[in-house]
């Protein structure tokens, strides 16, 4: 195993330590692995936190900030974060307005967010509500969850409820807007390589030099099946085509974002993009924004996921909105 | 070779119809290569321009925009530009106002933008500066450099010479800025892998399991020495000391850039920064602005950069002053 790191077993606090040092503008709770930004809720504001297991960065620390995400739990790496770090988040980032919970699909962080909600309602009187994110067309059901992954439109959902609760939307609006943009996304995922999660040391699968592995999640989980390597044509081609035949993109504006998974470098995303936009344009998807690097990862994987979220005027303003964080900028 | 790819010998042809379809708000040049910004050099303003082999993104496609350059010529992977692409781009930049070459300290690079350069005097009237990016602390000579290789340093000067040429500064000034910038700044890199290039279908070098390559340039050039595998606060040391024993940072505020070469993710980037943070706030630097992520890239090289400049409050406006582009935005 080949990393940039100290003990294996302190990879998730160690970069924490970096991320506070390079980003005074953010508040790191060295504690209790929680990122916040560096003032507080302001009065009225819902708040919009997630979190999950470490290893997919930027996602989700690398998302705090004005317009997005006011609090970040990190997990150990690939490990959902406990419901006391999750409950104390939600109860520091609340201002009296409540607080989104925006949680990937994954049995654990699923069940350790509910817990949270129904502590942080039951101590502290805060008023939670959730949005599960399920928008991988890969598999119906996976290693770790009942129903579909949450994967890619992750990103959209924290952009998008982000910036209408900094509007002032309540919590219910912001509750449905948020499942509204995962109802609406769809995403698919491959891999070149395997991730090597530093506790264990080794690759999480093997994968022979000529084969890829197609339908992959965020963790290194099995996909839809094991194909011999082929052109990023081709690539493009399964990725694009499960997303299309599952929602009619046509009709209206679409978001894409050709995110890396770790370890495949830009000139390689670019090009998958090129790829991706020649199928899309042929289907008649009309693309409005586009988003192409490592916004969702699996540590060191190479390869990368493909996500299209359906929009409309009121989706795209929301997408444009100012957003200050370290994972996203524009318009600040 | 595992890469996302069609045919490598196009790959470079192939990315840059990935970068034209997803940034429309850019003009790219699809047979000389070249990224323009989408709205020609106003006039009067100085135009800023680089590039060099493809295999650094974003460097230096992904660096033009608002507040940055003005356009970027785009070599074949690891190879210089001709000197008749640079020559198109300078003349299609100018405004009158003369331009700006930056180039890193590449034996190709330094003869075609120099035979460039004279090319566009003579046929076209245009006059050119040119500064030469020298600040890899590694090596004195090296396989590609008479004298010290241009790294991390570039994304600097582009970035406050960009920002200069915006507040309207004549080319002299633009030039002297930029080359100011150069001296005062110093970086050294390591590898825990090899690059694959393309069109050579295997490694750049051998590192075995157990091994790292330090003071390596971003082509897989060798470094100083190779050495046993250390922990992250080992190749901090062996990063910062070099730096620090050749300028002294200390007595004014310093922007750090801690730059993941391609392959390493972003967790492994964030708790190398924290490491040498450490370093440099016992070494008594002054840290004011941080960048951590991949800006100066070697394909799909696992491992890290550093890069510090020694500004002062000239400087730190002139990077704080909005940018726009793909790979730097802010304050817009």
């Amino acid at each position: 195993m080949k990393k940039l790191i100290n003990d294996p077993a302190n990879v998730l606090a160690d970069s924490l330590v970096g991320v506070a040092a390079a980003h005074p503008e953010l508040n790191v709770d060295l504690v209790n692995r929680i990122v916040y930004r560096g003032t507080p809720t302001r009065e009225g504001k819902v708040a919009v936190i997630s979190g999950g297991g470490s290893g997919h960065e930027p996602l989700h620390g690398g998302f705090v900030g004005l317009g997005m995400l006011d609090a970040a739990i990190a997990g150990e790496v690939f490990t959902s974060p406990t419901p006391d770090q999750i409950q104390e988040a939600t109860k520091v980032a609340d201002s009296g307005a409540g607080v989104l919970h925006i949680v990937k699909n994954y049995t654990g962080d699923v069940m350790n967010f509910d817990m949270a909600a129904e502590l942080a309602d039951a101590e502290a009187g805060v008023t939670v509500e959730t949005v599960v994110t399920n928008d991988d067309v890969a598999v119906e059901d996976s290693t770790y969850t009942a129903g579909r992954r949450g994967v890619g439109i992750t990103v959209f959902v924290e952009k998008i409820a982000g910036a209408a609760a900094e509007e002032g939307r309540d919590l219910a609006g912001v509750a449905d807007l948020a499942r509204r943009v995962n109802a609406s996304g769809r995403s698919m995922g491959m891999a070149l390589t395997s991730c090597t999660v530093p506790a264990a040391g080794q690759p999480t699968f093997d994968l022979p030099d000529d084969m890829m592995e197609m339908g992959v999640g965020i963790h290194g989980e099995p996909g839809r099946h094991r194909l011999p390597l082929a052109p990023a044509s081709e690539i493009a081609q399964q990725l694009a085509e499960p997303i299309l035949a599952d929602l009619d993109f046509t009709g209206g504006p679409t978001i894409v974002m050709l995110n890396g998974m770790g370890g495949s470098p830009l000139i390689e995303l670019y090009l998958m993009y090129g790829e991706v936009k020649k199928i899309l344009d042929a289907a008649g998807v009309d693309v409005a924004r586009t988003l192409v690097g490592n916004y969702i990862t699996s540590l060191d994987m190479a390869g990368c996921s493909l996500t299209l979220l359906k929009a409309d005027d009121e989706l795209l303003r929301l997408w444009d909105a100012p957003v200050n964080t370290p994972g996203l900028r524009w318009g600040v």
